[in-house]
């Protein structure tokens, strides 16, 4: 870590934050990115992609999930102790709207942030030449697990 | 559709999920098969691939996600009207134990159809060496639509 | 209907949640009143009782689930077609802070109504000295039902 | 403890189940009665009451799902470690016909029994003249949390 990162805890988590998003793999599949991070907040963002369909071209319930349980699971450990990774113990997902759009955003803040367990609630997004349309909520369950050395 | 299958209720249900599997892109992506399909009743794999992992280089949830919410979304496909498709309303998934091994099975059962909402539930199994694990486990809500022609 | 509110379709939708609310004994059994009643909101309130306890002496999970279900049904009904009823197709709830308080408020809110199907979140609040505490969140799935006549 | 369960564990962990569901007041208000205990498993049934009932005269859902929670949470406390009790983390739960019965039943079992975190499965039957419907079910975190002495 640079040193000019100690001093600054806001930095350096979210730069913990990016850094971890960095090593999922499955979000470079994806073509998934991290858009925003702040305290107890991050977004995630992929664009349509033909390969990430259901039967009727929509973008796959199970992709939007992805970024709504991985957009949980950020905005937990922004508020994380330092030295903790987070795990999803479980969440759950309502879909009310067709995922057909440019992209599709998932946005997640903390609900409470316990010292072993926080919730966390994600809304996603369907863009479409600008506008936004409300595609799916999630509730999710995340715990504080010892980051592994 | 083959004229031997339009007496054959059994055989053409079959048929019209496993053409309708066909159509999700995401599936491919996924690498996932569907591996056994019966009444009420739908199996669902893929193997492991270090692009679809998360962090710790696990199957990231989204991915075990995706296989319980097609299996769900079929097995409820099975038992609908003939002229229905079905839409996933919603669905809850716990995460048990690290997504770690060869291949990932999602098995999914209808617990109940209903004439608009079906529940159905899935396990999803880590396979290493022939040896099932339990890994998640999913509640799910389907709904019927008219399908469109 | 008093002719009164005939032509208030405001008040006419709020009486007929009252109504409706009126009609469940188990709110009355908790002691339970509706506090707020408006377009896709509610509020319902019971006072700490003995009676609702679990095994710490605290409000049982239950009855805290049992006003935000109630909540989230008719913060549906509030934005529901004229004729309708509503069925809760299902929930899930977090429960993060024990519910210890002098009374227990849940505020509901349709985050998304469709023909068939509407989606409710709740959040559930301890209340100790007029300070309120996030005791649990729900998130609800509701469908619309033809009233029976 | 009477000195012939000290040597006995299944006795002792029934007993301990047993009086931990003696102290639930509100199961005394809903007219509940822990029928069944064994390793990960618990039966919790209830009598209809028109106190307990929502706008149609159907048991409400909150008290459905309050059987099914202490189930979950009892079966979760079969196979926690000795000096645990345990909590309510979250549910979700799906309601899949009129809970209309002479008496109803939640039956829970132990899915996965993890250090921390237990999950739980639990179904609810509506009883008349001795046939059982399947009414509701349920997906249940539990947390093991040290017993205050």
């Amino acid at each position: 870590m640079p040193s000019s990162t100690r001093n600054n805890p806001v930095e350096s988590t979210e730069q913990k934050v990016r850094d971890n998003f960095g090593r999922q793999s499955f979000m470079v599949t994806l073509g998934a990115i991290m858009t925003a991070v702040g305290r107890g907040k991050v977004e995630i963002q992929f664009p349509f992609n033909s390969q990430l369909t259901q039967q009727n071209g929509f973008a796959h319930a199970g992709t939007i999930t992805s970024i709504m349980d991985s957009a949980c699971g950020y905005a937990a450990l922004t508020v994380a102790p330092e030295d903790c990774d987070v795990l999803s113990v479980e969440f759950k997902a309502n879909f009310v709207a067709p995922a057909l759009g440019e992209r599709f955003i998932a946005r997640a803040e903390v609900k409470r942030a316990g010292r072993t367990i926080t919730v966390s609630a994600a809304d996603a997004f369907a863009v479409n030449q600008g506008q936004e349309k409300l595609i799916a909520t999630m509730l999710a369950t995340i715990m504080n697990m010892p980051a592994k050395k």
